[in-house]
């Protein structure tokens, strides 16, 4: 990983690539190089859709290693759909194939001419940029047979579906999976519309002739790396949980605690919640021949991802998150498992964020769109309304706030316009700071205080009160974004939060792959360094505390069943960044 | 004006009427009372279309007595378009009454009851308010002829159109005029969907049995008076331009400057200008008995207002504003006058803001959503999806930064989300100053350096430099903010500028109305107070430098015919707010 690939999408004649040297952004990966590239090459007051936009993939410190659990791949831009900084991170395979070719950075820039639409491929020979407007207005997944047949399913693809072409503010960019198949999302803020706006379709990875890089100091590298997989194994979370039921086993979690937020943030609990928590969706897997423990890149210890089969055994979609499952489900009454893979594979498919997806629905619905609990509305709403680019579905493809912007609704639960995934932030307080506070706008993965509010991870905060959020949200929202750098799956935080040694382990793969000696607290500074280049963009892009702070309605309407308003004061939020 | 009226719409069993002194607000009137009002009571972090955001009409503080061309109304609250304060002003004749009554204020409060929609009466004998679901859909102008029945043509109507119930941001509030036709408009920021979100959709004031607001030196305020009537009456711009050809004296004049953005800002001359001048509409209403003169209320003295008819002579709409005309017409290439009048018929009967309705066509007609030039599309457009709230009327309805969101494009002409008015801020360098840093989003009222830049009232200063502009419009900001006290018309500002007398004789009929000893330095000093006012309330709905700015692209795209973008700096623009 030591060159940057950049190519000018405007330049005279068509787009022009420049491999060069990494320069400034030497030991950058993951969100530490895409927000760094973003802080220091765009104007903070550009459009996020103009030709002064960037849109940066990057792969993790560590991604394209043997380091157990280390494939994410992030990309970064100006958000059109926060307006601020923003970092989105998959899984799949592109993280490593692209590290495995050198590559530390990928930088699109400009604007193409109008109607322009390329294919880049990058393998080992170099790189290629082509027309692909053959390509145009297809879903991911047909997109992907295409490129399969052209190239076989042992390269990586990054691509978007039509919701990126139409430069929806939630469009995805996809990242195919280790089977080649698009289902690995980089969901959040609309950096799909950025690729779109860029004049790509897909890039097309080929690592073939590589290896896998190789660490500096192997003997270090090697025995960190079997005490970290020891880790991750024998933590309840990552050993057992996540490969049994994915990350869906939250759903009777956070129900039995009354932070699910049921039909658009009007209530805390769902009397439904059991017919699609994830163990009942495992055992319908399990019945059906489908797979919930499968990993979605190579060299993952977790396993927390799965394949979801219909009743005669047909791929519907991968095995959906709880965030999706809790989008397209609880929030919207829809109960049917089926149903709300459906909705996920369309997500997929059309490349769309499933969490501003599902909560656009779940506004809609309040706003008298389709019923609530209207499965088959809600397909058609994806399918043929977002997915055909109606006006309708341009109104949704915007995600939720657009929604409650076009209908004149208060109760539009976003914060910086992106909405919140599923956790109600009165009655799992940390995550409400971290949905108020963070430079991604509502983002849970971006200091998940549910971890120690609700699952006693990392200690134990009590979720309905306001005390000791803002401390616990900084220090996560502070390591998580040194974790985003790294290209270690954010999962692996269960076991790192309460197994010392697990950290340290995970220290000693990064020390061993650069021979180094980072200690706990560099990997602090690092975080600390990546937050306050986003912050500054932010600051930058006009963003002030009136913009770390959760809708009005938050504080005004209790949520059952523990009747808690949002409580956190102005003046603790506005202390998060203080250190 | 002694007592305000104020209205709590959510109370239990039902809105709750109570009439109260002025306290804090004595002495305020028009913008200066709705400013103050939304700054001393309304949390600037509120949802606009939440309970706690307020909706404040109020007259100007001479409205209602027999001072020349005094009859504006102020109507402000948080805007749903620009997320800061708003006030917008109206002429017609309900600003006169509202005063006769005695009403310095009404403040709509809280929210109803979903579904709940109501009708205000006010007269001699106290407030009265009723259901008005039976009017829920009307239109204005079939609404104005409901009251008309019921009330006569004697009381003046404040009212929404469909827009204002959908709460569309481009939504407007309707005042009637002398006819009793519903084409006066506080047209801008959404103040139609604020009204519409506290659930009045007309407001009915009847002052019979009131009189005349007497002055209290009544010599004092007739000598001014006379000579102030003079004064309009002997400057060229409002003792001629404006009564023989109204507002769209300018697109002549503003065309041949290289100032006049057609086809969505893409050039600044339109080769077709002259088929859609003041000369050519005005000829054309003389030929079939239309009428080019005409006051928006009793007692002015400028008569920029007209009636316009169609071939058999039949009322279209009235006279449509230079704005309208721009944007309607050489914004999307259309140059039928009759079209360009059913557009502003149809906005009026609609309920909405014409500017950023012609703005969003404009964006509309870039996107490929109907050809440019397309009248029939056009109205169609307006009528059948707007006006229908169909989805592509939500997107068109929430204006031109709704419309380049929803098909993701970078060419908003928008500050602060609200739509650039008819002239381009490259040309107009002093208007582009107003734009980017009024306290309102771009507006050209705010600050109409186009005056001194293009028609070179008070002063002369070159429009293609960036030279001056600063000071410009600064001055004339604050200007504007105390005149939007007064409730005299805008208009009068042509002849005060370049009249040192006419201006006194303004300042002494605010003397002989209240037995003051007010002088020019005191109208700054209200001015500058307005707008400290506004500018602290942005602020804390989360304002910064970032937001006083044009979007880029005016910046990096040169304007024909002179080849000049917007080069005011950063700095000069931050410097706007320095007294």
């Amino acid at each position: 990983m030591d060159k940057i690939l950049r190519i000018d999408m405007g330049a005279p004649g068509g787009p022009k690539a420049i491999i060069g040297p990494l320069g400034p952004y030497t030991g950058m990966g993951g969100r530490g190089m895409t927000s760094m590239v973003v802080y220091e090459e765009v104007p903070a007051d550009c459009h996020p859709l103009g030709p002064e936009n960037k849109f940066v993939i990057a792969p993790g410190m560590v991604t394209g290693s043997p380091a157990s659990t280390s494939g994410r791949i992030s990309v970064g831009c100006k958000s059109p759909l926060t307006g601020g900084i923003k970092e989105a991170n998959a899984g799949g395979q592109a993280g490593q194939v692209l590290a495995r070719l050198g590559y530390a950075a990928i930088i699109l820039e400009g604007a193409p001419a109008a109607g322009a639409m390329y294919k880049i491929v990058i393998n080992a020979q170099g790189v290629e940029i082509s027309d692909a407007t053959p390509y145009q207005g297809l879903r991911n997944y047909d997109l992907a047979e295409k490129i399969k047949a052209e190239y076989s399913d042992k390269v990586a693809m990054i691509s978007i579906g039509p919701a990126g072409e139409m430069r929806m503010a939630a469009a995805s960019v996809a990242v195919t999976d280790r089977e080649f198949r698009p289902a690995r999302h980089a969901g959040r803020g609309g950096v799909g519309a950025v690729m779109g706006a860029k004049g790509v379709k897909v890039i097309v990875i080929d690592d073939t002739g590589m290896k896998m890089r190789k660490p500096k100091d192997p003997e270090r590298f090697k025995a960190a790396n079997k005490q970290f997989t020891q880790g991750l194994r024998q933590h309840p979370v990552t050993g057992e949980g996540l490969p049994t039921y994915g990350t869906n086993v939250l759903t009777n979690v956070v129900n039995e605690a009354g932070a699910y937020p049921a039909f658009n943030f009007s209530q805390g609990q769902y009397d439904k919640a059991s017919l699609i928590s994830g163990e009942t969706f495992a055992e319908l897997q399990i019945r059906r021949g489908g797979n919930p423990t499968h990993g979605c890149h190579r060299g993952c210890a977790i396993q927390c991802s799965g394949i979801y089969v219909d009743k005669d055994g047909n791929f519907l979609t991968k095995q959906p998150e709880y965030e999706t499952v809790w989008s397209h489900g609880g929030n919207c009454g829809i109960t049917d498992p089926d149903a709300i893979c459906r909705l996920d594979f369309l997500d997929d498919d059309i490349g769309l964020d499933t969490i501003d997806m599902g909560a656009a629905i779940g506004v809609a619905m309040e706003a008298g769109i389709i019923p609530v609990g209207d499965a088959e509305g809600a397909i058609r709403l994806v399918d043929q309304e977002v997915g055909q680019g109606t006006p309708l579905g341009r109104i949704l493809g915007g995600g939720a706030a657009s929604t409650a912007k076009a209908f004149g609704m208060e109760r539009a639960p976003v914060v910086k316009g992106q909405a919140m995934p599923a956790y109600d932030p009165r009655a799992v307080k940390g995550v409400g700071v971290t949905y108020a506070t963070s430079t991604m706008g509502a983002d849970h993965t971006a200091g998940y205080a549910v971890a120690t509010n609700l699952l006693k991870v990392g200690g134990d905060v009590d979720p309905l009160s306001a005390d000791g959020q803002i401390e616990l949200s900084r220090n996560l929202q502070i390591a998580t974004a040194a974790l985003d750098a790294t290209g270690f799956c954010l999962f692996i935080a269960f076991a790192i939060l309460d197994q010392q040694e697990t950290f340290d382990a995970m220290v000693e793969i990064i020390n061993g792959m650069f021979d180094i000696n980072l200690t706990g607290d560099d990997v602090v500074a690092l975080g600390k360094k990546i937050l306050s280049m986003e912050r500054d963009f932010n600051k930058r892009a006009g963003f002030t505390a009136a913009d770390d702070r959760l809708p009005r309605y938050f504080r005004r309407e209790a949520l059952t069943p523990h009747n808690v308003v949002f409580d956190v004061t102005d003046e603790q939020l506005d202390s998060l960044y203080n250190w």
